[in-house]
C-alpha cells in the first residue's frame, strides 16, 4: 500500500481559537502550531545520497492547537468511547480530553458512550453519561475504563443513527485496530449522510501493534508489570528443583511485550513471539535447548507472547475455529499448551521437573498508568481534542520520531507493526537471553 | 488432646552465655530472660470467675537468650533447612539465624542444606551450601528461599544418618506442618541414638493454619499481595457488562488469606473458605446471589481460598485422588471449576456474563517480606537461635498473646488452626461482602 | 496510678440490636458479645505462682456487638471528628464508622466534623460535611483524612455548645492523647450538663506511644515508609567517600518508629531514640563511635527519632520554648542540628565526611495505610460503632493481648507508652545495629 | 557554535567481529550495523520547502556492532568508571557493559575505577575492582552505583599517568556535562601522547539537561519518585487549613523533572523553573497568585525546581559564592527561601496558612531503575560497548529521533538543554496548571 498521511479535514477553519497563546517567536509564551508544520516521516539517511523533495504527503503533519478552528464551541457536543479490553491509562487519556474540551475550548457537552459501541445500540438500553471536570478529577488513580468497554463494532449505520440523534458532532474513540476500523466507517457512512462529524482516534493496543505508532499508551505500564511476573516465575523456578517458570504475556500478533520484559529483567532463558516460529522437538528445538539449560544451571524462564507459537498447534490441530467479537481470530492458549507439552516432555525422559505457570494477563491490563504513561495519555488527549477543534477527521494521535502527529486512519488500520528479528531490538533479546537465533529443525 | 506446653530440653545449661547482658533490672540494659518467665495461654476471663492456680504445663514458656547454654559455641556445627512451597520471609530468617549464630554467640560452622530434607539425602548428590555473615548479607531483599527447597520428607532414618555424618548438633528446620512432623520424628530419632540434637522450628504457612501459632511469617505479605489480585479483578469486572472477577488463593483447609484479603480491600461480594460448605444451585446457592447481585450491579467479585468447596467438587466427582510430596490431599481446582460452572449456569439461562479469573498464587509466594514480615522474621530467627543454644528441642518458635514463646513441635502439629465462623473475623467479613450468613439450601 | 479498666456507660442497654446474629454457639453463626467477656490484662505468670482471683476493674472488656443497644438507630445522630497530625488509615476508619453505622444498624445521620475540634466552634465559619456510604465509597485508597483537620481543643465549653445544637449523642473522636484528652473533658462536661453524649475514641499516634494501646493504627505503614528513607540513605553513604546517611523519623516521646525500621531494614548502624540520652563528644560519644565505624567500613546510617537528643540540645541551649497547638512541647530540630555538629566535628579533624540527610516526615504521614492497616483502621471502626451504641463513653477501642477491647479514656490519656531500653525489641536494635549499648561518657 | 556530528576514530577497524550476525536482510537474523547507517537530525519539515542534500556532518551516525572492529578482544583492558551524582540506573548500565564486553567479544579484563575520576589519582589510594558477569549477575536490582562516585574532574595529566600505567585502551565515563568535558580532555590529552585510548560516553544527568540527548536514563524514574512527594504534599496541604504543599526537585538548570512530575500528578498549582524568573511581590507575582488560589481553594501545590528563582535569590543577595567540585555554580536553597517568605508573607497580612516542605531529593536519586529505565540503560551500555570496539572515541551513546545513535563529545558539552517555555511541554504544564503564562510584573 502506498504511503499518504494527507489529513482529511471536514472544512476550513475559520473561528478565532479560545486558547490565548502567541504568535510571536521568542517572547516565552507558547505558540499556535500551524498547519504547514510537519516533520519527516523517513529518516533514514546515508552520507553522499540525494534527498528528494519529500513530498506532502510522506511528510507528518504536528499535532497541536491551532489558531483558528472549526467548531465553535458553544455548539459542540462531543462523545467519547472506549473500547476493547482494558489497559493502563484509559481513564488518563478521558480525563485529558474532558478537561482541555472544558477549559481551553469552553465546551459544556460532552457525553460519555458506555460499555463501546455497544453504547450507541438502542438494544442494549445502556445509559451514557455526563462528562464533566468534577466527574473526571481523580479517575486517573483508576485502572480500566469509567465509561467500561466492550467488544465489537455493531451495526455502523445503527451506530450511526445513534450519533445522529444525540447531534454528536466529534465523537473520540479510543481503541485499537477493530475499534479504528470501526471509527473510519462510522466517519465515512457520516460523511456519505452528509453530517459533519469529526472522528478523532486514540490508539491504545497494549500489544503496541499498531502500525505508524511508535509507543502506545499503556504500554511501558504493561511491561511494568509483567516484570514482575517474570521475576517471580524467576524465583519459583530458581528455589526448585530443575524449577521452570513459564509466564505467558498479551502479544496476539506482536512480541513487543515480552521482548521488553526480557530487556528490564534479565530472568528470562527463553522468549517465544509470534513473529518466529519455533520447533518444541528436534535438536534444534525448544526441549533439547530446555533440557541443556536445566542440565548446566538447574533452573530456567520462559516467557511467551500469547500469539507465538500458532502455528505449532495448528499443525497439531489444537487451535480452536472462529473469532472473538472484536473480530480477532481466537488463539489457542498457548501458555497451557507449554506446560502440558513440556510436563510431557521431561516425564518421557524420567527427568523431575517443577514447571510453575503464571499468566498476568489481567493484572497487567488493570492497572493504572505509570507516571510516565500518565504524562503520555494527558498529551495525546489534549492533542485529540486540539485535532478534532479544527476540523481534523478519520485522524488518529501518534507519537512518532519523538513528536505528537496526526496520522490518517486509513494508513494505521491497514497493516500490524511487529517484532523485526533482525531489529536491534531482538538482537538485544538474543544476547540477554542467550537463546538460539532460529529454534527451528532444517534450517 | 490434652494441653502441655511443657519444653523438652537437651540437658541442664551449665555453660556462661557470650551474650553480655544485664541481670539487673532498671541500668537501661537489656536482661537475660530467665526460665521461669511464662505467659498465660488462656487470657479469657469473666468477672466473678474463680482463677485455680495455673498448672506449669498450660502456661506457654519466654523465648529470648538465657544467661546460662547448653552448647559450648565452638563445637556448635548447625544446619538450616527449609521445606515445603515457597512464603514470603524464608531468606528473612535464615539471615537472621546465620547473624545471631555468628555474631552474638560466636558459632562458625553453619551449614544449608538446600532443596528442603532431599538435601540430606545421598540419592540426590546435593551439595550443602556453608553459610556466613557474607552470605547472607542482602538476600532479605529477595524473595524464595536461597537453599531452595522441596516437598516431602524422605526417610527419616537416611536423614539421621545424614546428620550424624555431619555432626551437626542444631537443626533448624523452617516448615510447615508436614516439615515440623518430619522434625519431631528426626529429633526422637537421634534421642534413640543417643545423640544431642536440638532440633528447632520456625513454622512457616502461608495459609495462617498451624496451631499455637498466631500469625505465621509471610502472611501479611500474602494479603499485601493477593489486595493486588482483587483490585484487577474488580476494575475488570466493573469495566465489562456483567463483569464477574473470580480470584483464588492460597488456603487448603483454612481461609484466613481470603478472609483478611476481604477486609483490606473491600471490593469482595463472596469470599468461599474451606471452613464453610455452600452449595452452587438452589434459592440459597451461590449462583442465585451472583445472579441477583449482577441484576442489581451489574459486576462481582469472588474470592475463593483454594481449598474450599472440595465437598461440592466431591459430590460431582470432580475430585483428583492422592497426595503431593508433602502428603498433602490433591485438591481440585476450585478456581478453574467455579469458572466452568457459572459460565455454564449463566449460558443457560441466556445472561452475558463476562468472567475473569486470577491464579495469583505463585506471584504472592515468591514476593519479598514487606517491613513488617521483615521484622517478624528476624526476631523468630533470633530467637530459634537462643532456643537452640538452651538445649531446648521438638520446639517451635511462635507469637502468641502477644509475646514470643516457646511451643512444643508435639502440640503444634497435632491438629490445623481454621477460620471460626463464629469468630468476630468472619463476622466482619460477612458485614464487609453483605453476603449470606451460609450459602446452603435446606438449612 | 491505679489499674482500673471499668468501662463507663451512658445508662442501661434495653433496645433489642438490629444486627442478627445468634446466640447459639456451634451453628456457624457469629455471636454477640456479651458483657460479662473479657480478657485479662496482665498475662505474665510464673510457675508455681499463685493467681490470686483478678478483680474486674483488672480485666479488659471484649469490644463488638451487643444484643441490646442503648441508642434507638432512628434517634442516632453521630459525628466523626479527626485532629492533629496525619496519620496513615484515617479514611479508612471514618469509612468504618459510616458504613458500620449505616448498614448495621440503620443510622442515616452522620455528619463530618470538619479540620479537627476548631470544626465546632462557630468564630471559623467551617461547614460540617454529611457523611454516607457513597460519600465514603473510595476514600480509604487516598491518605490523609477527608474530614481535614487541626491541632488544638478549643473551649471544651464552646464545643460542647456546638454539640447541643447540633443534637449530636455519639461523637467518635480520631486522635492521639491531646484529642482523647479534649474528648474526656467534652464528655464530662455533657455529662455535668445532663445530656446523654456517647464520646468514642480511636486512638490514633503514629508513634505508637499511647498506653494501653499495644499497635496503634498506621504504624506499620509508617514503618514501611520510613524504611525507604533508610534504604536511600544506606545507597547515598555508601556509594560516597566516607558517606554519612541520616534520617529523621516521627517519635515526639518515644522511639518505636525508629526501633521497628532499624529491625526491618538491617542497614542503620545508629539508632537514637528519646529514651535514651547520648553524648556527642568523648570517647563514649557518638563522634567517636561514627569515627571508628567510617574508618572501618567507609559508610555508615544514623536514624534519629525527632524527640531524640533534646536533654543534649538543651544542655547548649538549641531548644525553642513553648508549646504547638496541641499543646506539644515544641521540640529542636535535632536531624538539623547532628547534620550540622558532624559537619564540624569532621572539618575539624580534617576528616573528609559526606553528609546526606533525608527528612521524610510528610511523606510517611500522608501514606495511604497499606493492608494490614487497612484491615485494623476497619475493625477499629465499625468496633467503635458498637461501643457507641451499646451506650459506652469515655472508652476507646484498643488491640490488646490480641483482642480488641474497650480502655477507659482516663487510662489511656494517663502516661505515654515508650521504648524499655531492657525490652527484647530494643535488645534487637543493639544486635542489629551493633551500636555500643549506652552512648553516654563516665559510666 | 556550528553543528558537526562527525565521530572520532582512532583508526581503521580491520578485525573481524567476534559477535556472529548476518550480512543478509530477510534470513529473520539480525544484522551488522554499516558506517554507512544515519538518520537525519532536523527532521523538522514544511510542504514545499525543497530539502538540500545534507551533508555528512548533519546526520547522526547508528550506534551498533559492527562486522569490523578496533581492537582485537584478547588486548582490550577497559576502564569504567562513574561520576557526580546518584542517577537511578548506573548499576544497569555497568552490568550491561560488563556483560557485553564479556560474553559478546569476549574481554576478560575489566576494570571499575571506583569513586570516581578520583579513583584514577594516586594519592587517595583508592583500590580498583575487577569486573565480571558474576560480580555484576543482580546488581540493576539497587539503586546507586557499586563504583561509588565523586564529583570533580582531578588533573588531567593523573589521571592519563594512571590511565597509562593501568594499560586501559578503552575508558568508559558515566557522567554528566562536567564529566564527559573531562573525559573529552583525557581523550586529547592521551591522543597528544600518542596512545590509542578510546573515551566513551554514556550520558547521565538526572535532570534531562545535556544537549542532543532526548532522554538521559533514569529520568523517567526520577519523575515517578517525584510524582510521591508531591502526591504527599497534596495531602498534606489539602487536609490542613490554607495548606501550602511545598516540593522541591532536581533540576539546576532546566525544570525537565518539574514540568513532567507536574504533568504526570495533576495535583500542582504552581510550577517554578529556572529558565522562567519570576517576582514574589507585586499584582502578577507569586504571593498574589498563590493567595488568590488558597482563597478560592484553601490549599495549593508549589512544585520548584533547585534551579530556579536564582535571579530573584541574587537580588535579595540570598545567594551563596562558589562552586562545588563538579565546578556546579552553589546554589541558593530557593525551597528553604520560598518556605521562609512565603510565611513571612501571610503572617504580615495575618492570613494562617500551613505549609508543608518537602525536599525527596535523596530518595530520587538512590532508586532502582523503573523497567522503561532498565530497557534503556541496557541498551546504552551495549552500544557503547560496541561503538568503543570499534574504535570511536570522544563520542557519547545517546537517543534521538526514536534512534540509539553517536554523538561527538564535542557537541554535547557545548551547552545545556533546557525547558523552552514555547514547547508543547510548558504549554500543557500551564494547560495542567492554570498557573498565569509569566508571573512578572511590568511585562
Amino acid at each position: 500500500m502506498d504511503l499518504d498521511f494527507s489529513i482529511p479535514r471536514l472544512g476550513e477553519a475559520k473561528i478565532k481559537s479560545p486558547i490565548q497563546m502567541s504568535t510571536t517567536y521568542g517572547d516565552n509564551i507558547a505558540n499556535y502550531v500551524t498547519d504547514d508544520e510537519h516533520i519527516l516521516y523517513d529518516i533514514e539517511a546515508r552520507p553522499g545520497m540525494s534527498l528528494p523533495d519529500v513530498p506532502r504527503e510522506l511528510m507528518l503533519e504536528k499535532a497541536g492547537p491551532r489558531e483558528s478552528i472549526f467548531f465553535s464551541p458553544a455548539h459542540v457536543h462531543a462523545g467519547i468511547v472506549t473500547c476493547g479490553g482494558l489497559c493502563p491509562g484509559l481513564n488518563n487519556v478521558i480525563r485529558a480530553i474532558v478537561r482541555t474540551m472544558w477549559f481551553r475550548y469552553g465546551v459544556r457537552r460532552i457525553t460519555g458512550i458506555q460499555n463501546g459501541y455497544r453504547g450507541f445500540l438502542p438494544e442494549y438500553h445502556i445509559p451514557t453519561r455526563e462528562l464533566t471536570p468534577e466527574v473526571v478529577d481523580s479517575i486517573h488513580t483508576r485502572g480500566g475504563t469509567i465509561l467500561g468497554t466492550s467488544r465489537g463494532n455493531g451495526a455502523i449505520a445503527d451506530v450511526c443513527d445513534a450519533i445522529s440523534r444525540m447531534n454528536l458532532n466529534i465523537l473520540f474513540t479510543i481503541g485499537g485496530d477493530g475499534t479504528q476500523k470501526g471509527a473510519f466507517l462510522i466517519a465515512e457512512e457520516m460523511e456519505r449522510r452528509g453530517q459533519k462529524l469529526s472522528v478523532i482516534g486514540v490508539p491504545k493496543t497494549i500489544d503496541n501493534d499498531l502500525s505508524f505508532v511508535q509507543k502506545t499508551f499503556g504500554f511501558e505500564t504493561a511491561v511494568s508489570k509483567a516484570v514482575e511476573a517474570v521475576s517471580s516465575a524467576h524465583i519459583e523456578a530458581h528455589d526448585a528443583i530443575n524449577g521452570i517458570g513459564l509466564v505467558k504475556v498479551m502479544g496476539r500478533e506482536s512480541g513487543f511485550i515480552a521482548a521488553h520484559t526480557t530487556l528490564a529483567m534479565n530472568d528470562v532463558n527463553f522468549t517465544l513471539i509470534p513473529e518466529l516460529d519455533f520447533d518444541l522437538e528436534g535438536s534444534n528445538g525448544l526441549f533439547a535447548h530446555l533440557k541443556a539449560r536445566l542440565e548446566r544451571r538447574h533452573h530456567a524462564v520462559i516467557l511467551v507472547a500469547e500469539g507465538a507459537g500458532q502455528e505449532l498447534m495448528a499443525r497439531e490441530q489444537e487451535l480452536p475455529d472462529g473469532t472473538d467479537k472484536s473480530g480477532n481470530k481466537l488463539l489457542g492458549d498457548i501458555g497451557l499448551y507449554l506446560k502440558t507439552r513440556i510436563k510431557h516432555y521431561f516425564d518421557a525422559i524420567d527427568m523431575e521437573v517443577s514447571i510453575k505457570y503464571i499468566d498476568p494477563s489481567y493484572m497487567i491490563r488493570s492497572a493504572p498508568a505509570n507516571p510516565n504513561d500518565a504524562i503520555y495519555c494527558a498529551r495525546l488527549g489534549s492533542h485529540a481534542v486540539h485535532a478534532a477543534m479544527s476540523g481534523r477527521t478519520r485522524t488518529l494521535i501518534s507519537q512518532y520520531n519523538n513528536h505528537l502527529v496526526h496520522i490518517p486512519m486509513k494508513m494505521a488500520i491497514s497493516k500490524r507493526n511487529s517484532v523485526d528479528p533482525e531489529s536491534s531490538l531482538w538482537r538485544d533479546v538474543l544476547e540477554e537471553t542467550h537463546q538460539p537465533v532460529l529454534m527451528k529443525n532444517g534450517l
